[in-house]
């Protein structure tokens, strides 16, 4: 791969009381739903809007993994900044991160582990060749930033 | 720590069409709304309704990270059993973990970093210590397992 | 119709933070999710549960009109007792309400106009007899007490 | 009232797997929270971001009463246009409309009665004659057209 966009136009969102909650933030799993509409306006982006990925490419996105990464609150009435990138892609996932900013202050980082979804077969496949060409094009960001206390439990994880 | 309860009543889940999207399946930003209720329902158990943390112990909790790992589909209609346990506890910050499944079989499971806020100083906290003393008699739950590529991907991550 | 019950078993809902917003109250919307929750439980009551009505009954429903009138404000740890009645029932189309109340108190009150569609044809259908005497077994509810503004402001809709 | 705008820029919203349930088709109380992003634009694009009601004129908005009539279906994909405008307005309401279109075709309307709320009273209050005068600018919307079946449902309510 070689020069590709550090990012694409970001999608702006004004939070409104539905994306808060009574400890007067953002509440946490909203920002889980924001990053699909960061991902959709990525992929559109692409030429492969997420309602024609069955049409055109016979499969469907499952969502394995996600995990979100809170960095500072968000308000009623902050305009966030939603800006989706490709950590990693392979043919059996992608990794997209998504990275929500308020006046380029970190507010919270998602990253979506997708997999392709065989809707004629029932089952996971390998993402189609023509669309993993695609994606080649699709910007590229570096993983999340952790907390350190977070990444201890992901080796704890990884051991167990 | 002595005996401890594996695991207390669960939290039955009825899936209604708002849990679910139009791949037919439950959303996935839905289970980590779920895995809130669940937890409620483990703090009231311990005697500590979430409504009465700020009045009782003068915090508020928050969620620093989120992550949820899916293993198999949800439907409407379907009758979802949520176990709350916790993974790991400091005053620093408390691991919930919600399993999430229907009829024994595994569903999603989600894990949540949950640290303390202090609203009067407006700013983070360690948890109060008649608060630990009081999760302290919560069931114990071992960490999610993870998909291969995941944990893979924890480990860049850690590198980072 | 005969004697009929005038109450199910309520649905007991435990207000999460998911189910507020930064005014620290219930969002108005989620009472409109809560109130399919206990429909599908007057649903089940009937022995007709929502997810097998397209293979019993070869429809589907959608709703073609809600609507929430909000009486007193909820908040995070209450806990709410929905029940939901037929108001009004043809095959074109049913009228459920269902009262949301807190030890008593009324809290909310949501309408909703249920049609069938078929699915096959895909287009709007007449309920099937025999879901007719299914739902003549529901619980019947009187309509929702307005507000008088609001009351007047149906009078203009309808001369309009 | 003069010379008043028929309508303002109208909030594009690109329907997300998120917004939809597993009919297909957007969940009906989804319409109500867009309603809601609607209504936050038109007051921003008067002037009084709905974040700073309180501050700048001591009161918070409640909704009193919600109202959604379903026309058209919508689907993962379609870029919705919203246009919020006034129904009706004194002091002690206001009633919002939010027409919801897709290609100049009609998919639901949101009509909701909104007051005033003095957070320092703890109570309803009269909306401040400063507020009204910015609300005299807003673009002004007929009422949402209802069903026959609903309408009769109406006047049954309002004789109850």
């Amino acid at each position: 791969m070689t020069a590709r966009p550090a990012a694409t136009q970001p999608l702006l969102h004004d939070v409104a009381y539905a994306d808060t909650d009574a400890g007067g933030i953002v509440y946490h799993a909203r920002f889980v739903e924001m990053a699909e509409r960061s991902r959709n306006l990525a992929m559109r982006a692409l030429g492969v809007p997420v309602a024609e990925m069955k049409e055109r490419f016979g499969v469907q996105f499952i969502v394995r993994d996600v995990r979100a990464t809170f960095h500072r609150p968000g308000h009623v009435g902050d305009v966030l900044a939603l800006a989706s990138g490709i950590v990693a892609a392979s043919p059996a996932r992608v990794i997209w991160r998504t990275a929500i900013s308020r006046d380029g202050a970190a507010i919270c980082d998602v990253e979506a582990q997708i997999a392709a979804f065989d809707p004629a077969a029932g089952g996971p496949c390998l993402l189609p060749a023509a669309l993993m060409v695609r994606l080649d094009e699709a910007p590229r960001l570096p993983p999340a930033r952790r907390s350190p206390m977070m990444k201890l439990h992901d080796r704890d994880g990884a051991r167990a």
